[in-house]
């Protein structure tokens, strides 16, 4: 039995279907639901150190047994323990999934083929911390003896997208006059805005590519390495790199200062826990913030590996994404934190659920037969409310992840505006959108009448302390991977990404004869590909 | 005949429906249809500065033609040009709709309501450039003496997301040392970490609100008030605002160092190419590059405005959004610059889109008997293939805009890898996707296989040039005005923000309360209100 139709076989699967095709939106408004009496107190979680609010979700205590019952059917919890444990549930690329591992403080091995890898990630762990102690303290400094105060993390999509995201959580913790650069894209601008920003001398480069090939990253090394040998100094005394044991970046032909090892078991897209986001994170916030958000992730890993389905906080989310996505039908979801500090959650939570979940075929490689993954994307409120949320209420609805914090970062600013705080003022409108949009508005103008009926969630942190960061981060990855599991797919690998590059490195070719034969034609090209080669090389339109 | 009835009434319109019937999958497959001779050529258009490539959307001559005979039914270029003269377009507002004439450098008159307006425009343009100029050399400076460096924006939705889209492209021409700031959330965090970053006694705000009332705008105004006075700093000498003439912004009572007028004929998300964007990037690029930016968008609307459907690319954009949207059913879109200078294309272009285009009522007040907008995200390319292409290639499909630029910015950085530079990277990277995407690739193995058949469009710029900043700014208002003209709703109003501002207003006057009552209770306030006013005011959740 293939496992895609494994889902299929599922009773709540087809049950779930009758619910949401009986349910109308008469009977199933969520200006009704919202009116029950406790339906917040029924239709909200705490644990892991947050507060999941669902009660503005179009469901019933009904649809909630059969979402558990589905999750019960697909051993969401069996699989996500055994993805902890360090099985091989990366399948098609033989792997185990162990970012949970690169945050496990506890002394109980996690074995990989027969050998516990906890030794390791100690010991990585440690040599960030006394690397960054020592580079933040001015032991460690470049080769004309500046200390370092511009990082430049150089590397692509989760070699960087996750780190930016806790960085700039976390800014107000930095170290003062610390500044933390991203050369990710491979366009020149990206690296010639980053060098006319800042100090060569005291310019650490992190080189983060598991496998140190990558493309992006290789060209990039390259202008970092030849800007700093024209400034005339020293690449080895300035560079550090984040790379798999015995990569070319861990070659001792190409000297750096340190070398930091990243594993096969983490991949990009789940890795700020490990080296990828440990070595830049410790240098700009300190490696204690930065151990502080690994104990906040620990907390939720726990949570969501050993929580029964009724109270398990990112399960219940990943089943109501499922409902909201194969029943409900609603084709992309908003992640809105009022929080401005917040600002890149929704692109790096973009990265982690779309390359995770966006499959065609199951683990077993059989074609899933329902739709898997959404389209997410976000801004912070309240400036999402003045950019696109006029669609989200009058428009095609999609659902919202709300989030908030009780208490901000800079809480001295106190004056007051109608009466508000600046916090209160955004916690008014925290409040009032998931009701606007739950509850609508019925008006005899058409132009101002609300339908309602749109569903969101919203989860609370008390504060944006390092911890609840690590909680969120979390709570977003055991997410992503509970959707996969009961979809059956394989949330860790991307093969979606390979026929590009085969088609780039095609190109590439054709380029680089023209660069060393300027008489070279495009003929092998394809005719629209040619078309734009010999723009590019004419410089013109 | 209601207005949303004219829509269904065009042949066209009936015409695609069936097209997009019959055309299946196989025979209509891009693989197929990217193999025809002249592809490129005869699904291509150049004009307004920009060339813009459809090669690779799903269409034939056929369904191009239906599609201009939708244009023509639905009177776009008429629409267009009445929008352009000053007509009133903004039927529920009583508005004209005249961003096209804040860059307008003709001599000729637009009159609003019998009154030319554009001396009015040519004097606020004037009064920018006398001041940036006078900012940047020193002549005005804050209350100690020192030249403004600190260049602090207070605005929020289409009060910043324009400046700030224009301000990163360009940001390679910004005067040394000057800093452009965005304070738009009413998040004390967003206030918090400027005022941690700036040097006070070097700060500029600028106050950015039609109205004056705006909540967000209000409550930072306070803080930044309050700040400055407690620096000892007069913000008389350090405020400037833009504003409607007469507002409370504009008032001798409230003295600021100068007044910029805004008009109500421009909106927020249109206003970019007024004193809204004028003001902060004149002080931060310059006057100079302010202008070359609105020439460049002046020849864009000049295109948009002349050309005939066959050959108006904005109007093709659109009418290929409308077959994409309303025909192939996809429900969203992506916007890819391959420059990292355009990061904030996405956001800006999000803004613009949703919010004149989340609509369900037509311009009279009948509902909309079709889809109308879509949702549009976006980040640059290479990043975003390493983000969200995943889903992309083997997940659901959405169409997208790539967008490339022949020359980048920082072209003195030319060391090879792999035999290409950096820009030729970009590029191979550039010309792969939309093919990969187009084409696809069978295989025995279904992990790597790619259906293909998933639309796109390339828009190609010289280079990053102010004006060419501005062709693409006014390329995608007028496609955007477009679409919304084929649906028959009003692209300037957003009566849809007004729900969630009435209840954030309850709110707020509950919080208030509690702020000088502290035994208020909540007992009006909706249970689920209730609670997380319970839970904010203990600090707990």
């Amino acid at each position: 039995m293939p496992v895609s139709n494994e889902l299929l076989r599922c009773d709540a699967w087809h049950q779930l279907a009758s619910e949401a095709d009986r349910m109308g939106r008469a009977k199933f408004h969520l200006r009704n639901l919202v009116m029950e009496e406790k339906r917040l107190e029924r239709f909200s979680l705490k644990g892991g150190g947050i507060f999941y609010d669902f009660s503005r979700q179009r469901v019933d205590p009904f649809v909630m047994r059969l979402l558990w019952e589905l999750g019960a059917c697909r051993n969401l919890q069996a699989g996500f323990q055994a993805m902890v444990r360090g099985e091989i549930v990366n399948r098609t690329e033989n792997r185990a999934a162990l970012h949970t591992a690169a945050r496990s403080f506890s002394d109980l091995p996690v074995h990989v083929a027969g050998q516990d890898v906890m030794p390791e990630i100690r010991r990585v762990r440690d040599q960030i911390r006394r690397f960054s102690q020592e580079v933040r303290s001015g032991r460690i400094t470049g080769s004309t003896g500046k200390p370092f105060r511009d990082i430049v993390a150089v590397g692509i999509g989760g070699s960087y997208l996750g780190t930016q995201f806790v960085a700039s959580a976390l800014e107000a913790r930095a170290l003062k006059g610390m500044r933390l650069h991203y050369l990710s894209n491979v366009d020149i601008d990206n690296f010639g805005q980053i060098v006319s920003d800042i100090d060569p001398e005291a310019t650490l480069w992190i080189i983060i590519s598991k496998s140190y090939t990558t493309s992006e990253t290789t060209a990039n090394t390259r202008q970092a390495t030849e800007f700093m040998r024209e400034k005339g100094l020293d690449p080895a005394r300035h560079f550090v790199t984040v790379t798999s044991k015995g990569s070319p970046g861990d070659d001792p032909a190409n000297p750096v200062l340190q070398s930091f090892h990243m594993f096969d078991f983490i991949g990009g897209r789940y890795s700020v826990s490990s080296a990828v986001g440990g070595v830049p994170l410790s240098l700009y916030l300190g490696y204690e913030c930065f151990e502080r958000f690994l104990k906040g992730a620990e907390e939720m890993d726990i949570h969501a590996a050993t929580t029964p389905v009724e109270r398990n906080i990112p399960m219940n989310a990943a089943l109501l994404s499922i409902w909201n996505n194969n029943f409900l039908k609603y084709p992309a979801q908003g992640i809105i934190p009022y929080a401005a500090s917040l600002s890149r959650l929704a692109p790096h939570v973009q990265q982690l659920y779309m390359e995770s979940n966006g499959k065609s075929v199951t683990a077993s490689a059989q074609p899933v037969e329902c739709d898997t993954g959404i389209i997410v994307f976000g801004e912070p409120g309240t400036n999402a409310q003045h950019s696109f949320f006029q669609l989200a209420h009058q428009g095609r609805p999609f659902p919202i992840d709300f989030i908030g914090a009780i208490s901000p970062c800079h809480d001295q600013f106190r004056s007051l505006s109608k009466g508000v705080t600046n916090h209160q003022e955004l916690w008014a409108n925290l409040l009032s959108q998931p009701m606007a949009l739950a509850v609508g508005r019925d008006s005899e103008d058409p132009a101002r009448h609300f339908s309602g009926n749109r569903p969101s969630s919203t989860l609370v942190l008390d504060d944006l302390s390092p911890e609840n960061i690590g909680r969120l981060l979390s709570f977003y990855e055991a997410r992503t991977v509970f959707e996969a599991f009961v979809w059956g797919i394989n949330p860790f690998d991307q093969f979606g990404v390979e026929l590009g590059k085969t088609l780039a490195s095609d190109i590439r070719r054709e380029m680089a004869e023209k660069n060393r034969d300027p008489e070279h034609r495009f003929d092998a090209a394809h005719p629209i590909v040619r078309a734009y080669l010999d723009m590019l090389f004419s410089k013109k339109t």
